[in-house]
C-alpha cells in the first residue's frame, strides 16, 4: 500500500466519528511498519484519548521506527489529555505524515515543530484538502468563534413548502425526513423559529439510535411567544434554549426557567443572526442545524450567515400563487443581488433528491 | 455482434433524428448478412424516404438473405412514399426484428402480419421500451390525436423565477438557456402567455443552428392583448398562432392576420387548456414546450394535461416572500392532492441543475 493508501485509511477511520466528537475534531490515524499495519486509532469522544494514542498504544514495543499517517496534526499542549507529541517522540516513531496542520492560528505548526526537533521526519499536506474538509466544522468554529451553520429546507418540484391553506405535512418522502436526523446527529444544535414550534409542535430530536449525544434544541423567538405546554418544553428528551430579545420581562423568563428550560436574552429588541452565533458559540454550540420557518431561513439569507444549504426536492407539484415558500423575508430587488452558491452533491433519497449547496462568499476553509 | 447491439445500432441511428421528422417518428434500420452491416438507414425528414428503404438501398443485391433490424414496424400502407412492407418482401430479406408496432390502433400488427404471410420470419418485442420511449411524442400524439407537452420551469435554489420587484433575467445560466434551445428544436411548436410577451418580448426562436426547422410560437392570450409591436409579430423568424377566447372581435383579430399571424378562435370565453391543445393537434403540432408564465404552468398543472416537467434549477438565493415561483394559479389545497412525478433524470448543465420528470398519471406510453 502506498502513502496515499494509508492516509485515506486514517481518514476513513476520522469519517466513521463524524457527529460524536463535538467540540473536538475528528482525527484518525495509522501506523505502519515494513508496508503493514501495527496501530489504529480515532478519537471516538471528547475527553479520551486522541487518535494518536490509540494507534500507539495498539502497536506496543513494534512502533519503534513506524511511520505515523495522522489526519490533523498532533496537540503539543496539554488540554484534556497530555500532548500526543511526547508521546509520539517517546514511541520511537521514525516518520509522521500529517495531512492538514492544526487550525487554530495560536497553535498551528507547534506540534510539527517540536516533532520535528525531536528528529522526527515530518510530511504536512497529504490529502489535506480532504482532511480540512472532513473537519469543516471544527475549521470553522475555531477560527470564527461561531457556529457552522446548515441551512435545510424541504420543498416541491415547484419551490413550495406547504399549499396556499399552510398544509405543509409531508411535502418531502420518509426517506428524506430519516435523512434529516442524520443531519441533526452530525450538530450539536438544531434551530426553528417559534412559529414552526406554534405551527407543528415539533420534538425536533434525533431519532437515529438511543445512543447518541441529543442536540441542543433552540427556538428563535423575540418575544417569547413558545407556548408552554409544546412538546420541545414539556418532553425533556433534549435540552431546549430559548433565544429572545431585550424586552422580554424576567418574571416571564421565570416561567421557562422553572421547566429547565436555558433563556439566552440579547442586548437588543431584535435578534441579529450574528449575535446570536455569538452567543451560541460561547457556549460551545460549534454547529447549528436550522429547519426553517421561512422567515428565519430569511433572515439568514438577509444577514448571509451560514455556510452549507440542504435542499430536499419531492417530485409533487403543489402550484398555488399564494402558497409559501422556503426563504422567505424582503428578499433582494435586483437578480445580480442574489447569493451565488456552488453545487456540492445532488442525490436520490428515496424518492426525493438532495442539493447540498455552498455559498461562494467562502463556506470553503 | 449479437441481435441486441444490431438493434441497438439502429435505435442510436433514429436517436441522431429526433427534432427533425415530424410529424413522422424517428425510425433507424441496419441490414446484417453473415454477421456483417450491409445496410444502415434513417428516416431523416417527413416525405423523404423511411430508415428501412435506405437500408436496403445500400445493401443492393446483397439483402437477399439478409436480416433486418428496424426500430418501428415497417409500414404497409401507401403514405407518401410507398410501403416498406412490399419492398421488404421484394429484396428477399428472411428475417426481420421489430423492436415495436406501430402505435396506431387501426394498422398495428398489419405490417408485420403481410411479411409472415410472404414467408419472413418476423420477431417483435427487442429493446421494445427503448424503442417507445424514442418515440414517446410520436406515440402520444397518434394514440390521443393531442400533442405531447413539456412544461419548462427555471427557479433559483429557494424556488424563486423572479426577484420580489419581478426581475427576472436571468436566474439560470447561459448553458441552461441554451439547453433549452435544444428542447425547443425537439418540439413543434413553443407556448407562452400574453403576459410574458407584453413582460419580457421574446423571440422564443430556435437558436441551435440555421438549419432548422422553426418551432411555431403559440401565444395563449384570451383577450388578445399581444401588442401589435412584440418581437414575435414582427420578426417572421417562424410562424406566430395566438390561441384567443370567444370575445375577441373580428376587426381585431384582422389587424394581426393582416400580419400573417395565424388567430386560433375558441368557442368559449376562457381558453380549456384541453381544447386548445386539441385544436393545435389538428393543425399537425405533434409536441409542444410550454415556457410559462407562472399562470400558463398553473393552468396546465390544474387541468393535468402534460406528459413532462423540466426543471432548471440555478444554485442562487433570491428569498422574499413577496417573489413569485413558477407554477401560480390557485393551487391545491391539501398535500395529498399534489400532482406525483417520478424523476427521470437530474443533471448538471453548466453550473445549474435540470431534472426531468414525468407525471404520475400516465406520462408513459
Amino acid at each position: 500500500m502506498s502513502d496515499l493508501q494509508f492516509m485515506e485509511l486514517a481518514l476513513t477511520l476520522a469519517k466513521e466519528t463524524v457527529g460524536q466528537t463535538s467540540p473536538n475534531p475528528v482525527v484518525g490515524a495509522v501506523l505502519v511498519k515494513n508496508n503493514q499495519v501495527i496501530g489504529l486509532g480515532a478519537h471516538l469522544k471528547a475527553g479520551e484519548p486522541h487518535a494518536e494514542v490509540h494507534a500507539i498504544r495498539m502497536a506496543g514495543e513494534k512502533a519503534k521506527g513506524a511511520t505515523l499517517y495522522v489526519t490533523l496534526e498532533p496537540c503539543h499542549h496539554f488540554g484534556r489529555t497530555p500532548p500526543c507529541c511526547d508521546l509520539i517522540i517517546q514511541s520511537g516513531i521514525q516518520k509522521v505524515y500529517v495531512a492538514t496542520q492544526d487550525p487554530n492560528a495560536l497553535v498551528s505548526g507547534k506540534g510539527i515543530e517540536k516533532m520535528k526537533q525531536a528528529g522526527i521526519d515530518v510530511e504536512v499536506g497529504l490529502l489535506e484538502e480532504e482532511a480540512r474538509k472532513l473537519n469543516q466544522v471544527f475549521f470553522h468554529f475555531i477560527q470564527t468563534g461561531l457556529p457552522y451553520v446548515t441551512l435545510k429546507a424541504a420543498v416541491s418540484l415547484d419551490g413550495k413548502t406547504a399549499t396556499y391553506t399552510g398544509e405543509s405535512q409531508w411535502i418531502t418522502s420518509r426517506a428524506s425526513r430519516q435523512d434529516v436526523h442524520h443531519f441533526r446527529h452530525t450538530h450539536d444544535a438544531i434551530l426553528v423559529g417559534v412559529n414552526t414550534v406554534i405551527k407543528d409542535d415539533p420534538r425536533l430530536t434525533v431519532r437515529v439510535s438511543d445512543e447518541v449525544k441529543p442536540a441542543v434544541r433552540v427556538i428563535l423567538d423575540t418575544s417569547l411567544r413558545t407556548p408552554l405546554g409544546a412538546k420541545i418544553i414539556q418532553d425533556h428528551e433534549a435540552p431546549t434554549w430559548i433565544v429572545v430579545g431585550s424586552e422580554v420581562t424576567s418574571e416571564w423568563i421565570r416561567h421557562f426557567t422553572d421547566l429547565g428550560i436555558k433563556i439566552i436574552q440579547m442586548n437588543s429588541k431584535h435578534i441579529p443572526i450574528q449575535d446570536m452565533l455569538s452567543h451560541l458559540g460561547e457556549l460551545g454550540i460549534t454547529s447549528l442545524f436550522v429547519e426553517g420557518g421561512a422567515e428565519v431561513l430569511g433572515s439568514f439569507l438577509k444577514e448571509r450567515h451560514f455556510q452549507r444549504v440542504i435542499t430536499y426536492i419531492a417530485p409533487k407539484l403543489i402550484g398555488g400563487s399564494g402558497a409559501p415558500t422556503s426563504f422567505a423575508g424582503d428578499g433582494i430587488a435586483n437578480i445580480d443581488e442574489a447569493l451565488s452558491l456552488e453545487i456540492e452533491e445532488v442525490c436520490q433519497i428515496g424518492p426525493d433528491i438532495r442539493i447540498v449547496s455552498i455559498p461562494k462568499w467562502g463556506g470553503e476553509i
